[in-house]
């Protein structure tokens, strides 16, 4: 009855999701404040107040027809040039808005994206641990997700990288910072991806993208920084999200940035605003793109995240599990005492406790906890993780 | 550079946005008032009062965590809920907040539909003429488009239809009322399409779904009325949005209706909002799903659109122009008076008229006008159909 693609799809259904819906039903059962849910990337903080009022104003100032109304499939132009000149502020870049194609938040800009330059049966690679659901973005299009491995503090292995590029490469996914690593990528190392990239292109005589998934790139901590992967190789597409940075995951709002140093740029920004279209988007919602320009620097409080982040990775390394310290986003990567980390997962539950295995990020024997839950659900669950280590002990 | 899949779209990019922007560039040249542009389904008529005070009360109402937080891909429950009673009022239904699927209005709707319920290869019939743009819906999904004819009112050709069902069919893709004639497809046809169907469905011992795209169900003249397919055939799903009916074409809300006396219909549904999701969408913008609710019962202005076809049709066929009167949405599709109807929208474009070609709906030698414009642009652009006229006596 169902069309053959989606059958493996519903077959295996998403594992994150599924915890989600356990939680649910737990919370129902034994209270909300009794159970310690980090399994979803739902921003407990609220949008910054610069939103509600860019939303009352917006009401004021815009006629319906205009606000509410068809726009060019990339996007209205103001809000795009404000997106722009905002990077070129913030990253030293050199875009207008022709260089912005506002989009249905980063999983909408990265379908676009693989729609406009991606043929069925070339490679996308992708370093382990990611986000599973980049193999159903692939699957899309008929691609394939070729995994690359990282070091144990989850930086590429530019050596498996290199040895994984082929003649049927087209992509490179980079997720920095890193969902569920919290993983930054350097400068140093970005210089080193983009100086293999450029010898694989002339060798094999092919354009090799890079497509950079940055929904969580103004989330950092200790000073890090994030850079700018387009000064350094210019075959770069750019997905970014409001999801995180304005705690709008539900509406829906991002952008993808094609620099005009890409090759044939001006036809690979027109087909992807096309692509936009006929995928069904037809463009990024209206109201939110408004929203974008008035609040194109304002950000959900970075503050309580790090908070929430150092509270975490204390908890669970007094407890005696091991974990890389995140550098960036809001998650945090456990190694599990045991190497069936599905069965911890189970485990904790018992003491409700709810973790995604690492078998979702293609990376078994770990776990994922999402700190982008309150303070106070980190402090209450103290006791809950004492008892889960004791049975590891 | 770009995928092969989009080159054949870049080569022929679609003609009515082109039009969109040629008539951008003579409204600057010449005024906005002195040009006569037929040619967008983009609603003059603002969205009604509700959804402005919808918003506002919002924003008091919900946590911002909520409001604009991520939820079940198929959408928040109560507007589900809220969608699925309106829909029993009004229809004679009796659905549940299960069988709807929030969605990126009508254009989302289609491809998750598509995505869910059809393979590579299999036909899509549609009866001419049709929004081109199925087309390429059809094709994201590797599927074939199979044109049915229909008779000098635009009314299904029966026999037409029952000749081009083969063992390749999957979907009968209906539009009524209808873009770009504005034509209804009584009851009575529906029964006997439905009739086809299921006759056929037995012989060939395979699924066959209707899928009807119904963004102007609610515009509808002279007492006209939509029948709810559903009713006549299970195997329907139902694609609607609400960029017509709340003038809200920018913000991308609509959603699926998939009933329980579809096959399989449980998995179907599951299999939809698991489309939704990986496809891109996520889920549907969830501050306009939370409008949605508020106001499930609200209308734009049909009245005004209802003033604007009398003045065009009285204004087309004084002029001598043939056209059959339009019974619902808000587009008139006149013959051209020569067989080459994009020499005639050329002529057109010197008294400032922009209409779009017969041929960007599979049908040559008719033109597309768009009356959901200013009533003002209609009376204005009298003379200057009367000078186009001229030119054909």
């Amino acid at each position: 009855m169902i069309s053959k693609k989606m059958q493996p799809l519903m077959a295996n259904n998403s594992a994150i999701r599924t915890m989600f819906e356990e939680g649910d039903i737990m919370k129902k059962k034994y209270g909300e404040e009794n159970v310690y849910d980090f399994s979803l990337g739902n921003p407990n903080v609220p949008a910054p107040p610069e939103v509600k009022q860019a939303i009352l104003d917006i009401l004021e100032e815009e006629r319906s027809q205009v606000l509410h109304g068809y726009m060019s499939n990339a996007g209205f132009e103001d809000v795009r040039e404000a997106v722009a000149l905002h990077m070129n502020k913030t990253q030293g870049t050199e875009f207008s808005a022709r260089n912005i194609i506002m989009t249905a938040g980063a999983a909408g800009g990265i379908n676009v994206a693989l729609k406009t330059i991606m043929d069925p049966g070339e490679e996308v690679i992708i370093f382990k641990p990611y986000f599973l659901e980049y193999n159903w973005y692939v699957n899309n299009f008929d691609g394939k997700v070729v995994q690359a491995e990282t070091d144990p503090c989850f930086q590429p292995d530019l050596k498996d990288l290199e040895n994984k590029i082929n003649k049927k490469t087209r992509v490179l996914l980079l997720n920095s910072p890193n969902n569920p690593t919290g993983a930054i990528y350097s400068e140093e190392t970005i210089k080193k991806i983009a100086g293999i990239l450029i010898k694989k292109q002339k060798e094999l005589g092919r354009t090799l993208f890079i497509l950079a998934d940055e929904p969580y790139r103004e989330l950092v901590y200790d000073g890090n920084e994030v850079p700018c992967i387009m000064n350094f190789y210019p075959n770069t597409i750019v997905s970014y999200s409001y999801s995180k940075t304005l705690s709008l995951p539900g509406e829906r709002i991002g952008y993808l940035v094609i620099p005009d140093e890409l090759e044939e740029s001006s036809l690979v920004i027109d087909t992807a605003a096309n692509a936009n279209r006929i995928a069904g988007f037809v463009n990024a919602p209206s109201l939110q793109q408004k929203i974008v320009k008035k609040c194109v620097s304002a950000r959900a409080d970075v503050a309580y995240y790090d908070r929430n982040r150092k509270a975490l990775y204390d908890l669970i390394t007094d407890c005696g599990f091991q974990c890389v310290k995140p550098q960036g986003a809001f998650y945090l990567f456990a190694k599990s005492p045991v190497s069936d980390e599905k069965e911890f997962c189970k485990t904790a539950k018992k003491y409700n406790i709810i973790m995604v295995p690492g078998s979702s990020f293609a990376s078994p024997g770990y776990v994922r906890l999402a700190y982008c839950v309150s303070y106070e659900t980190i402090l209450a669950s103290m006791d809950a993780f004492k008892k889960l280590a004791a049975e590891y002990k």
